[in-house]
């Protein structure tokens, strides 16, 4: 197998082990036969965010669901880094594209928070999660993004874990040096990066954060980025400077 | 002026200087009429790559096209840095966005090459064109990225300048810390950053690559990205470890 063809995969909730049987929900069965035009006795890829990566062969594929038949592990299980993206939702079509982009990019935790300039009221979470796992099965990462109930950003610093780390992402475009700044941190520590909405934070909310032990505050340039493109470029610089690409 | 919302910005062809009159094309004018709903009198910003920005006062709007009298200067002229993306071409919701993110973060040049596992053979050039112009428009750099004509990569290597260097984003999942490996790099070289499609590179494409004096090779970690994740994580890594962003 090619390194960049992972062939199908699939994320399910059972057990992995060599010989058990494994549940398929309705629509992995749907794409399994109607997208894929897979049969039974073919194989896939399995895993489950927890006991790696196996060998399954497709034992059933109907309507209501199918069922998969463990074969060998092909890699014992690696979580990804500890790291949350905490984002203000944006419209669909960007809140898609940010839930996969995340996914890929290896988060382990993905959080809808409500800011002072946030437009959008409602979160479809099911969506944000489907889109979430689908990256994940692309990608070839083994275990996927956990999904966390939208809830107001103040709400969520006041509850605040306090070994884990906020790198905020400056958009007041005079920010200090993501790079230099990064380099000095704890990569041993759990993290989150946090990104506003396109309008920025409320100066309220800047004085919040500023005031937070754990808050890094890093800049991204003198471009207006949009919120997708900051949580795309800023997980992709936490990545290469405290991350797995090292 | 928030420094999140510079307002409608318009990339405009004629010079820029106080008095003079611009010239705005029909697809110009209607935006301003009919999306925008700017009237003559109003005040939009102007740049054109070269003079820096400028206030403009809409003097006439048809539907052939438009005219606008320069004010005062807002911003002098700063060019974006040395730094071009070469990326396989891929399909058109995928290619749109590399631009918009490409252009957003900052590349000077755009550049589809055609490689061994390419699949799309024919590149819409004015349509990439288009799109990295509405994002320098929207993220208020005084620049547009220039777009050069899709080329095979072995003939783009075949003419390739000395001096520039290449950011090769390695697939194979195994490739050196990116973080480690730029930061020993000349930021003041010319650079540009090179993604390969989504089957790879080929490994005649590898050899030559490799053979290369101005081919770094960096890893972007274990998940398998898409090449459009790709592009916008060098990118980004780049302008935070050697571009504008420090």
């Amino acid at each position: 197998m090619s390194p960049y063809d992972p062939g199908i995969r699939l994320y399910v909730d059972d057990a992995l082990a060599a010989g058990a049987a494994v549940t398929l929900d309705a629509d992995q069965a749907h794409y399994l036969r109607h997208v894929m035009r897979v049969k039974p006795g073919e194989t896939v890829l399995l895993f489950n965010g927890r006991d790696g990566e196996w060998r399954g062969e497709i034992a059933d594929l109907g309507k209501k669901g199918g069922a998969a038949t463990v074969g060998e592990q092909i890699r014992p299980f690696t979580a990804s880094p500890d790291l949350w993206l905490l984002f203000a939702p944006i419209k669909r079509a960007r809140i898609d594209f940010t839930a996969q982009k995340a996914s890929e990019l290896g988060v382990s935790g993905l959080w809808p928070v409500m800011t002072d300039h946030t437009n959008v009221s409602r979160v479809n979470v099911d969506r944000l999660r489907a889109n979430a796992i689908e990256a994940a099965e692309q990608c070839a990462r083994l275990d996927v993004p956990e999904v966390f109930a939208p809830a107001p950003l103040r709400d969520v610093l006041g509850n605040w874990q306090a070994d884990r780390q906020i790198m905020l992402c400056d958009e007041s475009r005079t920010g200090v040096s993501l790079a230099d700044t990064l380099a000095a941190q704890d990569a041993t520590a759990p993290w989150a990066v946090l990104v506003g909405p396109e309008g920025g934070f409320s100066p309220a909310e800047l004085d919040l954060l500023h005031g937070r032990p754990q808050v890094i505050s890093v800049g991204l340039g003198e471009r207006l980025l949009r919120a997708d493109t900051a949580a795309v470029a800023a997980l992709a610089c936490w990545q290469a400077l405290l991350g797995d690409w090292r």
